[in-house]
């Protein structure tokens, strides 16, 4: 209710602050008997954390995560999950102007306003170190996903600024999108994103861009049908990471630029299966998968934080200016491109369980 | 979580099929001692339902509500709302070919997927009846947020094909949407847009669009932090409707084409309040509202039934073809209008409740 | 969230008031391609219905059934299935004395603290009619139990003021509980219940009694560990029951008199299968089900509207006097029983769904 | 939906295996600015942990909380709380037999049945060391409803075996049942009990009994009324307490004995307030609080382990022997007692909040 928990059958539930005793999630409803240590999750974190590359914020933490329960001997129990990363590299001082300042565009006022008091260090629950929980029980659902379902799930990075890459969603290989440090697996594009991103950086300012991501392997008949279809459970999952504006699946924006003549995905059998010509629809029929491959964006706005004295307001109610300060991400793309793929992964598995409960009798 | 159901303090669950019965809501965790009526929520009906005007389907459905439950003397009691409109004008035999063949683009196949049968009658629960419930339920929403919040909700075509219309979110009057039969504040391109959906449906194919939603005089506060962000709640409130592909907010996906410096919104005190400079945000900073205006777009695709003859397979597994009879919508816009107004109630009241049950302490 | 909805997979929410537009339920959750038809229903709801019998509430109302949706062609579609009542025999003037005097021990007075308004006639929402949505749906929950998991639940009066049963939860069996109209399954007793209620009726008195629960055929593995222990989900179930007052299961509160040794449930193999020697557990450890008859005990208070001049309090907060006027029941239990099976039932289904969700993996 | 979660607007989610990291529990929906450090917590936990006393488990564990979220400068921030207590005395060799038998009247067999795995470590997920989250949450629970609704939830043992203590709930007060080591405020009855449960230890069996629950100052108005009841979610809450079997509130299950006439509360105007001349009702009527004192008794079997070679099964599906080993409780109701107050306190500050969001409007 507090908004702290996604998914109902496969439930996180995420904790902790960017200063404190640490960020966390629990995981509930995870299936038994599968195995399961840290070895699972950490390469998730290493993708998501602080300092992995010249063009993400050079701070310093290690992100090691710790398994707490819900596993024995190596294998998982069906009781809940706990996972914990302890926090590292505070400097509370980078910090100490925002005690008393809104930052533009960050969520310092929002909190003050809602809560009447706000962790003022380091963005407290507003940082992205909350996103952790994410890209650890992430990783748990993807491995269900694809040793369970068969299912494969991708993102990747598909635009910065106005340099937008040609990928292949039916295509694309894991390998390609980490050959490089911005995620974009369109090679010549991807070295022109890492040096936008690096003058960008020099230069103070930051830049935003498109994540698109996909599922591979999903069978048709995953997602209910009025509120909770596939895309809009999508759409909240990536709307909840920090930074993103828009979400758009198969043809989206674009395809208002067709008529229904044009846009429709034609039916035929291919291999005794129903197939589509097109996959305008990305995927998802009346909210439910119909087994072509599932594919979408995420638009992430630039960074707020910017090195340059802009204009705002004190929490004395004054007008006063404040320089971006600290270690900061130029561009959050590179980093977020594993926790768009958790959030794919938790809508999705919640929706193969739920599937399983009610429709799957024989 | 057989996703027939929306909200979380203010609740509703939604029912029925295109034939049989009828269809209908209950909203359950309306506040008690507000006046209402049938009278408060059949205007918005009147606003969906087919028949309304010659860019609309010609279907004939009086849509006439009835609350069987959750009001005395003419207030509500606390308990649940229960609303249903009766099923009229039920043309079986119009849909007799959908019940062997699958229609392209539509949710005829993914439901036989999921479910192993379907109601092949008008498309059973896929049809757009199913909204009936969210508008029924919608109207009570926004008749609180007005009533007891000071909170105005309005919805309006903004885009159809490649029309676009020029309005402010800031000063748009209702009166001035509901001038034109496409439901567009700007006159002269709203008479474009209708002769452009009457020359789409005499040519028997469809248009889709934008539609912007907007929510002025929402206080600084609402809104959860991670998972139920404001946007996020909308983003699946908005992607649930029936042919939408996209949703985005404040700047959105053409904020990607500014820098951070550009793209701040930077605070000032204006008349005592902190107020911002731009509204790139779209009145949402870290989930929470920040007390400017809210306004996102949905995107809506062009309808599916289109009336010439395509590729699709049966249920038989065979490839066939398929001509769209029957009446049918050349654009959606019109009518979704009031779908959107509805959910952005539902999402904008359940989070005030939720900020009142958590944060409203002395 | 405001209270009018049960499980989660398998997921109810009632409606209605005792005078008004009828009472309902809406089911959603329900698994597809189950042959079902109002056929299915309205035996439980006789079971329930006033006027049954001379020991009931003379009251008639026929109490038939409408299913308007989520089935087609007599099967379910694993949409939600809506289920209507009308009320009939309304008489409100029997009531009008309630307008403005809170009836001792009834809830018209907590119902004005907490809404600050009520619907007096007949008890609103108060009123037993509103467990008519909870049969119609757990009659569907039985058949389901019984046709897909060979799960079978039954309810008998145990105790009727000081008149217990002595009965065998192994081997009773529906058509003897269905045998007399007190729903009692031994013979000699149950005329003496009869008796009892009768002689009670005349003197205007009324009396509670206890209702025994049993499912037999439960395989070993359905409840969740900690919060939703199958025996604290059918605690809440049937304390959610109007007019009772506690519960037991297995030993129960009896079990207090014995020892550890004395009340350990020894395993034993028994035709291949763990067993237990005695089943003071209730069929139930640890939250889960162990494959042995789950049988509990539900305590339903004497009536509250009795046919006698008591003190009371009016809503002007003055003192004042009511007599008990309509036709009420002088013991609840016999209508009970199929309220008591009903959720009995709800509460199994929605563990039997959440085991196949999580844990039914290959 | 796997059971781990307890609450709706302040929601609680336990964690953690009886040997491993530890235990722990995220408490979402805490109202923000509340003053919180550990030192509001620990006292709780103090009175829940073993070794306490002579009549307890003489297991060593400090039980010792750490709040790693939530909070700031002593403050909490209405985000989650997260709070951990390490696993300190684990010996695994006392559990060895436990590898492959399973305890009679444990659920060992029934977790293995339903999850196919299991920890076996001092029982792992099934340890009453789970408590410990609740209790912890329940602090809070306890510290807000006393400085923000003045509310006071108490738990006492009024009953152990055949030893029944006279304790008049309006009046006992908390130092009276801290006063001696069973937690009997009777202090005659208490060396009673005492004695018994010593002799029952060096006996090698053990005893159950029951607890009182009691929270005064709750006005009328708090409860939901059809599935929520107040006492619904009470016995649900206590029904998901180990060894707990049976729940009953007010008259329970002796207020059958009575009629109609005599067990009414007749409602009665003092000091300008409506009041009940006898309390029956438990301080609950309809499922809604009424303002008088709520009560209600919970039932504990006697615990599982005794110290004596007992018939079983092992995993093998064998039948075997199995003799109690290790440090257990010879009677588990005096470190019982917090665990009642925490789940009345969840129960009732739920509630609170639900009021405050529906009802609360001027």
């Amino acid at each position: 209710m507090a908004g702290n928990s996604f998914g109902e059958l496969f439930r996180i539930t995420t904790w902790g602050e960017s200063h404190g005793g640490g960020v966390g999630v629990i995981v509930d409803g995870c299936p038994p008997r599968l195995d399961l240590t840290e070895a699972d999750i950490q390469p998730d974190l290493d993708r998501r954390r602080p300092g992995q590359s010249k063009i993400v914020t050079p701070r310093k933490e290690s992100d090691t995560v710790q398994i707490l329960s819900g596993t024995f001997q190596g294998k998982t129990l069906g009781t809940p999950i706990s996972m914990w990363v302890k926090n590292e590299d505070q400097r509370s001082e980078a910090y100490s102007e925002m005690a008393t300042k809104y930052r533009p565009s960050h969520a310092d006022y929002t909190y003050d306003a809602k809560y009447g008091i706000r962790n003022w260090q380091g963005g407290g629950r507003t940082s992205a170190r909350e996103t952790i929980g994410r890209v650890a029980a992430g990783a748990i659902a993807k491995k269900i996903l694809r040793e369970r379902f068969g299912v494969e799930i991708l993102a990747y990075v598909k635009q910065v600024h106005r340099l937008i890459a040609d990928v292949n969603p039916e295509t694309v290989k894991f390998k390609e999108i980490e050959s490089n440090i911005v995620r974009c697996p369109h090679t010549a594009t991807a070295e022109k994103m890492i040096r936008l991103i690096d003058r960008t950086r020099k230069a103070g300012d930051s830049v935003g861009g498109i994540i698109e991501g996909i599922a591979r392997g999903v069978p048709a008949g995953w997602g209910e049908p009025v509120f909770d279809r596939l895309e809009a459970d999508l759409a909240k999952g990536m709307l909840s990471l920090p930074a993103s504006k828009g979400f758009d699946v198969g043809s989206g924006f674009g395809g208002i630029l067709l008529t229904g003549r044009e846009h429709n995905d034609l039916f035929r059998i291919k291999g005794g299966k129903v197939r589509t010509l097109t996959n305008r629809s990305g995927g998802i029929q009346g909210g439910i998968s119909n087994g072509e491959t599932i594919y979408f964006r995420v638009a992430f706005k630039p960074v707020a934080t910017v090195m340059h004295e802009q204009q705002t307001v004190g929490s004395d109610l004054q007008n006063t200016t404040l320089k971006g300060r600290g270690r900061h991400d130029p561009c959050v793309l590179p980093r977020a491109v594993p926790m768009v793929e958790a959030m794919t992964a938790l809508v999705l598995l919640d929706h193969a369980l739920r599937q399983k409960a009610q429709c799957d009798f024989a």
